[in-house]
């Protein structure tokens, strides 16, 4: 494998979205550290903020609020196709198909459309995951166009068929900061790859979702779920731990491409974490994750990223592991939707070469001398 | 716009399936130049090859062709999506779609499973925009379980309802030929780094579709047709094209990003459009685009790419300009789907990086104070 496999350190184009592990750990969305955002900011602020450029004061915010919330009915269309698609389905294939059909109803006609293709997708997709989630398995049509006033409140009410608690809707806010935006990682350059052919922003997201659906970028935090909950105990679960890494098996949840040092976002989704397991009277799956962070920090000097810390909060909000992946996808579409209009402003269509590594020219063998 | 933009250059990974303009103007599949191929090869070979690494012999390629034929029957459930999608729509949103939803209906489990889903959407692509086309446009649901024995008859024969005749079904062999496959242009990168993440098939094409959906990248045909149509004679061509170059407009179907000699598939296609041209009687399409032809190179030196002909090849096989792209990913889906194969074979994510061009940190402004 050459270095050019992956493209790994090579610079892709120019972005003035985010910064990415600048001293090895840090976090920017257009400047504003993530810390500051995690702590302060909506989720809907961030948003405006990777769409538009710059914070909305409380006019824009209101306004952008509104259009959000007047975006959440589904084409009758969309909802019979949700209702085709079987519980056994892959929830990124419904996500990736439902921005796919949204594309043939309502397709952007020109780059002029695009601020409010972006804000029908970010508004649409919870209702997206959530109907088909909903009909598939509990056999319900639910009405996505709810006056829920945040994003993260209106996914969980959609899920759950009541109003969240305060503490639940305010850490799903903190959650879909932490994912709206990561640089050039593998979803969002598959979406400025598709972008650069100036094609329409339903399929440079329908791009990114399938991109994102892989283990190796989205499903951390599920596959971090799968592994700390067939544990019963710290010990034991410190116990299994070493025998995995005895047997150099992979640890999802731990480790990162580009942070070196740490993980921003663990220091800002844990508390959460820690304050959902104590509000459910939790007494094992948070001192687990704490044995786990600590063992794999002793033993590998490897830190726990975004995923890790993810996967119990979600889990204490009754949020169903398969849908953890999905609540990336309706976070970084803000990032991805930005990207793409970035790309759109700047544009050369990524064309790359390749080292050709086959065989020499071969004449014609005609089938009969095969 | 810095180098980097559009990774032009730049060497993102190795492949054995291709080699475009190695000697400024060839093009080769595993080794096979596309001279011999457009020759003698059936496009179900070109398949072969780029599937499975080597031309089939007899018994291969009818055992291959068999598969193919049995694949043609669309699910209930895609053909109810369909008939949802209204004519308006664009028809490469149509496939994007198709292809997406087939991920939900039989999705890809392993990577043990991928030369049967890459067999499978091969098959059903042409079905997918045929059913949809005559649906939306006539009213008629097709058949498309269809015993045709080239994927470009079966094409012809849903798209007209009868068998075609052995020119057009020898010029669509010709033309998929042609399209199969082109190295790291956009569409096929932007399948690769979905597939990088080790995603599933029906995602990295469904990418690749919303990708070769661009302007820039699939559509050139379309374009060239819709020039050449509104000209009714040589001399008529040849002014208002004189007074587009003067005006610098941009003119489709000439010139190439990789090629500086010539497109070698120009002069594989132009005899076909003759022939189809010559067996309608026509007058004045194929004497036009031979004008523009002349005039592109006399006055730009800039020549017919593989786009320019296939123009009028299809026109004068009555498929309507708006499915000449859908033809383009009928094809290239071969292509697509070798390189993904061989990205899963040599797998590292494709995780560039981006030279940041925004804002210096600066501190969080409560919204009281913006």
């Amino acid at each position: 494998m050459t270095n050019a496999e992956g493209l790994r350190g090579q610079i892709a184009g120019q972005t003035a979205l985010c910064t990415v592990g600048k001293t090895g750990s840090g976090l920017t969305y257009r400047g504003f550290d993530i810390a500051d955002l995690a702590a302060h900011a909506r989720f809907e602020e961030v948003a405006f903020l990777l769409l538009k450029g710059y914070l909305p004061n409380k006019g824009e915010l209101s306004a952008f609020k509104a259009r959000l919330r007047a975006n959440r009915g589904l084409p009758a269309a969309l909802r019979t196709v949700l209702e085709l698609i079987p519980a056994s389905a892959h929830p990124m294939d419904v996500l990736r198909t439902g921005c796919s059909l949204l594309g043939n109803l309502e397709t952007e006609q020109r780059f002029g459309e695009q601020q409010e293709a972006a804000e029908r997708l970010l508004s649409l997709l919870p209702a997206i995951i959530c109907y088909w989630y909903r009909y598939a398995h509990d056999g319900v049509r639910i009405d996505t166009a709810l006056d829920d006033d945040s994003l993260g409140g209106h996914f969980l009410h959609m899920l759950r068929g009541e109003t969240p608690p305060e503490l639940d809707v305010k850490v799903m806010n903190c959650s879909l900061v932490l994912y709206a935006e990561h640089e050039f990682n593998a979803s969002t350059f598959a979406g400025r790859v598709c972008a650069s052919t100036l094609t329409d922003l339903h399929s440079a997201v329908t791009a990114a979702i399938g991109t994102l659906r892989g283990p190796l970028h989205g499903g951390a935090n599920e596959a971090a779920m799968a592994m700390i909950e067939q544990w019963s105990s710290p010990d034991e679960a410190e116990a299994a731990l070493l025998g995995m890494l005895a047997r150099k098996e992979k640890v999802m949840g731990f480790g990162h491409a580009v942070y070196t040092v740490k993980d921003p976002r663990n220091a800002l989704i844990k508390p959460w974490a820690r304050k959902l397991s104590e509000a459910a009277g939790d007494r094992v799956l948070y001192p687990i994750s704490e044995r786990v962070e600590a063992v794999m920090w002793r033993e590998k000097k490897l830190f726990a990223n975004a995923d890790f810390y993810h996967a119990s909060a979600y889990h204490f909000m009754g949020i169903p592991t398969k849908l953890f992946t999905p609540i990336f996808v309706l976070s970084r579409v803000t990032g991805w939707t930005a990207h793409i209009m970035e790309q759109r402003a700047h544009n050369r269509i990524i064309r790359p070469n390749a080292d050709y590594v086959g065989p020499a020219p071969q004449p014609w063998v005609p089938i009969e001398k095969r």
